[in-house]
């Protein structure tokens, strides 16, 4: 096949000079030395929320294990778990990976694993971490079993509880004991306890919704943990919650862990929704362009579009410029609209946006620069950007 | 700073034994096979849809200059260039790095370049390869000229119009002059021709408001270059067309070369527009997916979301299901709604998805999977993912 291949090329091959990509900025740079379009976090607002995250959760002695599928990098999951988070989540098998090559060793996948590459991958993992995984069918807790005992390795399992997200998930328990029974039953599998997120609930504008929906899931948990008791089944772990309902989440007492991800960002999806006076999260992550034409007065093109950008939860916003929208989002492009010639920035201008949607923008980017206050402390590579297998 | 970083971290270094994550599939594979979520590429529709345009192109004595921001894979482009095209466009300069890598060696870069950085990229490119850039403002022709002059480089530079995008582009053929006059007076950059065009028509939904729209957009460009051939300036490049109005472009006499990239592919978004008998392209781009949950008797979950296909332009479409559609897509999650339990796939039912839109698709994977029939032929890595700078 390569030599057919070879043949039908009808142009010079490769020189053999290569050409390397500068990175897009490297330590002690000053922000307007940043090449275009960046990802940046503001560091002291990313630990400020580190903390005021990490701070809530042990305040009512409940676990934090932050959702790395929100930033997909290590550097960052590292910090996490400095400050005290008891591990990280994960949704994919081979977005692990990257962790556990930085030493991360407690990662729950929150999600559904099913396919032989998938599991025998997982079954790698687990005897360098501590691995448990969902479920939610009795088909994929043969085959995960069946996979441990061939490479040796065992696992724990959360039966995942449909509690309203109409995702995956087990509708009764009924459903859930059966399972668990099962898992108890097999081989070099663990029955560990529940996953229950409600990821609908976490955008909910107003705060009183977003607290009855919490109330709502925590009494559907409820039933099930009576459940297992009944049937004298132990459920150690009750993982579930995110950045929305955190408040609500951890002094519900049936979470033992909470599964936050954006709150050490924040985005404008999240950002929008009230937020009270219990809990306050500041924006950490901006992306960076550049203002690269003018082509009349109220209007300039930013360097910047789908490919740095999530767009599915809406445009990013401006920070710090009045009078100026953002009123389109192209490949490669953002239009801006500026409402008089005044308050359009000249060609040449950096610009800082919020994303709309911090997990998919984290998963657009190779490397997120690190900022302490106006000048660069680090290049973060997102090792796990692109692992969705 | 690296060790203020080392002191934080409260868990072990990582082990020397890493772990490599297997491919999505190898050549020969059958199709059940593939990993997933994959990017998979049907070859016979893939090089039929090449021929087709290539011929339409011929057949009007117009050149084909592919768009490589479709699908950012070296190996596509290579074939494109052995049917005939006469080159790529890219959109960015570090994106066309990986071509002219893989031996392209005329590129487009049908975009404005402003910046230390990328002009530096720019210049060690164009001694490898024929390098031409867009213009629509005095300020990036200037920095261009200056950064050619330091490299002992050149680059060939188009004007940019704006003929209805409202984008980038200069307003009006006055401006258009001025700026051809001062690339001509510049040192180490050449006035090659103009960029025209215009992405709003390419996606009408109707095949006459598509024929009426080329047709203005012809008669704007036709405008241009009458000031140029009054103005006794040589206009050698015409650029621009695309997919949608392909066939009428070629046949304006306005353009030079066209610069579709989506012909190659097809998405839903182009798929949906009226194509009525002049032209055809199949469906050769798909994403494959798994039933990974069916929690209910009408519910399927599929293992992609959002970090393996763009939805600002709808959900990816199912392929060869009746009664079953794709409600909502989520970061790493498809769901599924079945008319009744008989279309409701099982778990571990692979399923194909036609994407909303190709060219940020592509851009979430690192491979795609070429298919000859229903087996793997190749994976082609997807050189330029991610270089949007």
């Amino acid at each position: 096949m390569e030599e057919v291949i070879q043949a039908e090329r009808a142009i010079d091959p490769p020189q053999a000079q290569t050409i390397a990509i500068p990175p897009a900025a490297r330590p002690g740079d000053a922000l307007d030395a940043i090449d275009t379009p960046s990802l940046i976090l503001d560091l002291d607002a990313f630990e400020e929320n580190l903390r005021t995250m990490q701070v809530l959760a042990e305040r009512h002695g409940v676990a934090l294990r932050p959702h790395a599928k929100a930033h997909k990098c290590p550097e960052i999951a590292l910090r996490q778990i400095a400050l005290g988070a008891a591990g990280i989540c994960c949704q994919k098998v081979s977005e692990a990976v990257p962790f556990v090559a930085a030493g991360v060793r407690d990662i729950l996948i929150s999600n559904e694993v099913l396919g032989g590459a998938k599991l025998a991958l997982l079954a790698r993992l687990a005897k360098q971490a501590h691995m448990t995984v969902c479920a939610d069918n009795p088909i994929a807790v043969e085959a995960l079993s069946a996979m441990m005992v061939e490479h040796e390795a065992s696992v724990g399992v959360l039966v995942e509880l449909d509690i309203g997200q109409q995702r995956c998930g087990v509708q009764t328990p009924d459903e859930a004991l059966a399972l668990a029974r099962l898992i108890r039953k097999l081989p070099n599998i663990n029955f560990a306890g529940v996953q229950a997120y409600q990821g609908g609930v976490q955008h909910k504008r107003s705060l009183t919704q977003r607290q009855k929906a919490s109330d709502k899931a925590a009494r559907l948990i409820r039933q099930y943990l009576d459940a297992f008791a009944k049937a004298d089944i132990e459920c150690p772990v009750v993982s579930g919650g995110g950045t929305g309902t955190a408040a609500f989440d951890v002094a519900s007492q049936v979470y033992t862990e909470i599964q936050a991800g954006t709150y050490a960002f924040m985005d404008t999806d999240y950002a929008g929704i009230d937020w009270g006076e219990a809990l306050f999260f500041r924006h950490s992550l901006f992306l960076l362009g550049t203002v690269m034409s003018t082509p009349t007065s109220d209007r300039a093109i930013v360097d910047l579009g789908l490919k740095s950008t999530s767009a599915e939860s809406g445009a990013p916003q401006l920070v710090g410029r009045e009078g100026l929208r953002c009123v389109a989002v192209h490949d490669e492009h953002c239009i801006l609209l500026a409402s008089s010639r005044r308050n359009r920035p000249d060609v040449g201008t950096q610009l800082r946006l919020i994303p709309g949607h911090c997990d998919p923008t984290f998963n657009l980017h190779d490397s997120v620069v690190a900022m302490r206050g106006q000048h660069v402390e680090a290049v973060w590579p997102i090792s796990a950007r692109g692992l969705s297998r």
